[in-house]
């Protein structure tokens, strides 16, 4: 075997991402050092600005790989010869060399729904520390929170009874994306997923039916058929658009089933895929040939790039479907969720300094400060209302409580009658781990019941109604004031 | 610190991915061998259909993590519990405990410019290991070839000089994929990454400015500045838009450079970046003010969610720059690959069958037989002409050439005055690694003189000229020849 030329500890998959972040981080944090503020604490929010695809809602993901993470952040020699070989001072090598997370890390449990501009994750911690996080966490979150989103906007778009199975691995962003679609697509509530990897991490077992490579391994496509259900009496669910769907396919399928009854083979788990073509025409077609040969109870699979929309289109169409098969649009959805890593307060000699970058954009205007975030439910009909956020500090009504837009300062409505729960969970705390993360199968538990309490309104696939994502009267009039200030400063330097 | 749940060993990225399978893989598997058919000999190809984004071309990358796959691939203790645990067959247990890949495999080098339809990578295989290694390379070339083309297509829609830095890494989909799109984007021809991890594994320096929080982590917009000069005088490049880009970040920028001058410190690397507003109206008047206050070597690179289509639009309009810091659109690029691999011969007792998946949709037809794929160069000028295929067998001419459309029968042409180059090279041989995988220093080399090849037309952003893939003479009557044979069989089907 010839050697590869790449540096051989990361040659694959690296196994510390330490060093999984952007440059300027540590081009930054060196210069914290040079100027002696490493010892001011950042308070960072990880948050993202719209939700992808047009969606009401996303469902927060990827705090399992954030832990894991953390927990594996260290610098050695291997890492810091880099360092050295690019010029960082020697003071900062040094830092580096004993670095452990000692920082404060609050977060929103996976599955939960989350709203744009709300702090997935919060981080205080010493400014490198916090600093340097960045990139990685990003990363991972931006990652993990669409695969889920993607997978619950699919299956809220199912009708009733329809289960979705999660079929993407192929069309993932490499090894580890596709691991990390079929655990995230689970536990926001596939009924599965055919990774047999990602099942095995869940302790389940993966899902699946036949490739058209099967049909095209033997004679001819009845002869697959029969050998399939041969082996596979239990969970015989036939491949049939290799050839022909309805004149070859749906044809042969009958005939197998019809072999299997005379020779004995119960035909109590049986059914076909359909993976291209017209899915609602031949899916029709297919119900009609399978009841009039007597076969009512084998079951109808459909796949071939289904999203939201086209699943709610096959059902108004009345396409004929027990389970789907989805793939792309759940391991590659087409939007994106662009989640950003925003300082909102530096505390330096103990004094705590809100930050906001007020910027061109008006959708990149921050909001500011060290922050609490609740969630408002209807105390009567337990539905979620709206989510509240404001300073540490504040002590929040917990009768009547004013909320106002944090995009526009003049919407605003009182909430009564509520319960108050606070959204983000402590995982770490001064660099302890202090956080049990829940199992995939809690997770899928906990997730599912948390879309329960969002309105139908929010949940549905188009033009869902928007959800407040609030602050209070105080935090909406401390945000207004801080704009204010900066505009302020603008024009001084202007003059200067 | 409380436990995980999880199973310890695949927690976080698993270290051995050979079970990153679709399950179905391994069902029809275990058919196979119950069936008696495992020592037939399988050859598929990997293909993708159409270029993303309406683009004229794709660039081949991830060969060298398929390489990895293959070389890794083993069953483990903790593997086979798996397979135990979910009723699979004794004997199916026991092949997998010896398995090792026997096969061959041939697959065109990274850096190559490829074109849909053709055969990226072909295996030729007993039908099991060909089979189980499907998913993982398809999320592999997926992935890979998504950065690497997104990349490409941005650098070729910029003006002459600019040079494109690759910023991606906290909105890829995880950290491998992170890992990835740094470096298939310099692969492709970035000039760098700000991906500390890729850059340490490409054995070059990350690149990268400083963030908003640097700006905001000082009093003033002006000391941070002044702080970062001082420390980086030779790559000072300062982000402007914390707080108003022209009113406030490029006047204590300049400011700035005024006082370094005052300071001694020189000022030939000095620049800014503006991440944010209207950047086509903001970067020239940033270049005027720069201009007037004595700076005209002064840089100015954007940044913010630019791809290709705006690139060529702020170049129209004057925009002012020298790099591009670009993100979202390479490490996750909107357009999907969707590349497949399909069962195209099987060779059984020592004869060789092709196989092709005919089905509903007309862009699903495969192209079927073990075949060898060439590229045409014009003799005269060193453009490439055309991709063509033939069965293996087949001797191609190398002086005039009959090439037809192997979507369209009826398109033909014919060549002359070319050279043919094979563009697959074997990779493994009888399981054995026989190929030497460049670095990625040669490969962005090879890269940049294979695109140097294709027409300007093809590597156009917008409405590019189809690249022709096609077949030989007779390798287009084989496949018509196959099409109307297999619609026989299908119309005796429906008449049984």
């Amino acid at each position: 075997m010839k050697g590869n030329r790449m540096e051989d500890n990361y040659r694959r998959t690296p196994r510390n991402y330490t060093l999984l972040t952007d440059a300027y981080e540590y081009t930054m944090s060196d210069a914290y050092i040079r100027k002696g503020i490493e010892n001011d604490t950042a308070v960072f929010d990880l948050f993202f600005r719209q939700v992808p695809n047009g969606g009401g809602y996303v469902v927060m993901a990827g705090l399992d790989k954030v832990i894991d993470f953390i927990k594996d952040l260290q610098f050695g020699e291997e890492e810091l010869e880099y360092y050295r070989a690019n010029g960082y001072s020697d003071v900062f090598i040094n830092y580096l060399k004993d670095f452990r997370f000692t920082g404060d890390i609050y977060a929103i449990p996976d599955g939960t729904p989350v709203f744009p501009n709300e702090p997935l994750i919060t981080v205080k911690a010493p400014i490198i520390q916090a600093q340097i996080l960045e990139t990685a966490l990003l990363a991972i979150v931006n990652g993990a929170t669409e695969h889920a989103t993607a997978a619950r906007r699919i299956i809220e778009a199912c009708p009733k009874g329809v289960s979705v199975m999660e079929f993407g691995a192929r069309r993932a962003d490499g090894c580890e994306a596709a691991i990390d679609a079929s655990l995230y697509a689970v536990m926001a509530g596939c009924s599965g997923t055919s990774n047999v990897l990602a099942a095995k991490m869940m302790g389940s077992k993966a899902l699946g039916t036949m490739a058209h490579s099967f049909v095209e391994a033997f004679d001819s496509e009845f002869d697959a058929f029969m050998n399939f259900a041969e082996c596979y009496p239990d969970n015989c669910i036939l491949l049939v658009d290799t050839y022909d769907t309805l004149r070859s396919g749906v044809v042969n399928a009958i005939r197998t089933f019809d072999a299997m009854k005379e020779k004995g083979i119960p035909t109590d788990h049986i059914g076909i895929r359909i993976d291209s073509g017209d899915l609602a025409y031949l899916s029709k077609k297919a119900r009609e040939m399978l009841d009039e040969a007597g076969y009512p109870n084998a079951a109808i699979c459909l796949s071939n790039g289904l999203n939201a929309e086209t699943i709610e289109s096959l059902t108004i169409q009345g396409a004929k479907f027990n389970s789907l098969g989805v793939g792309d649009n759940i391991s590659k959805p087409a939007g994106r969720m662009g989640a950003v890593y925003k300082a909102v307060a530096i505390i330096h000699d103990g004094k705590q300094t809100p930050k906001m970058k007020l910027s061109n954009d008006i959708i990149k205007i921050v909001n500011p400060g060290f922050k609490k975030l609740y969630r408002c439910y209807d105390r009567k009909t337990g539905y979620a209302l709206a989510d509240v956020m404001c300073l540490c500090e504040e002590k929040i009504s917990r009768d009547e409580l004013s909320i106002v837009s944090l995009q526009d300062f003049i919407k605003s409505s009182v909430i009564t009658d509520f319960d108050l729960v606070p959204l983000q969970k402590t995982v770490f705390s001064g660099g302890e781990l202090v956080y049990e993360d829940p199992s995939f199968e809690e997770k899928k538990v906990f997730c599912e019941k948390q879309m329960q309490t969002l309105y139908p309104e929010v949940r549905r696939t188009l033009n869902p109604h928007e959800y407040y994502v609030d602050g209070t009267k105080d935090y909406a009039e401390f945000k207004n004031s801080m704009i204010r200030e900066i505009k302020r400063k603008v024009k001084e330097t202007c003059r200067k």
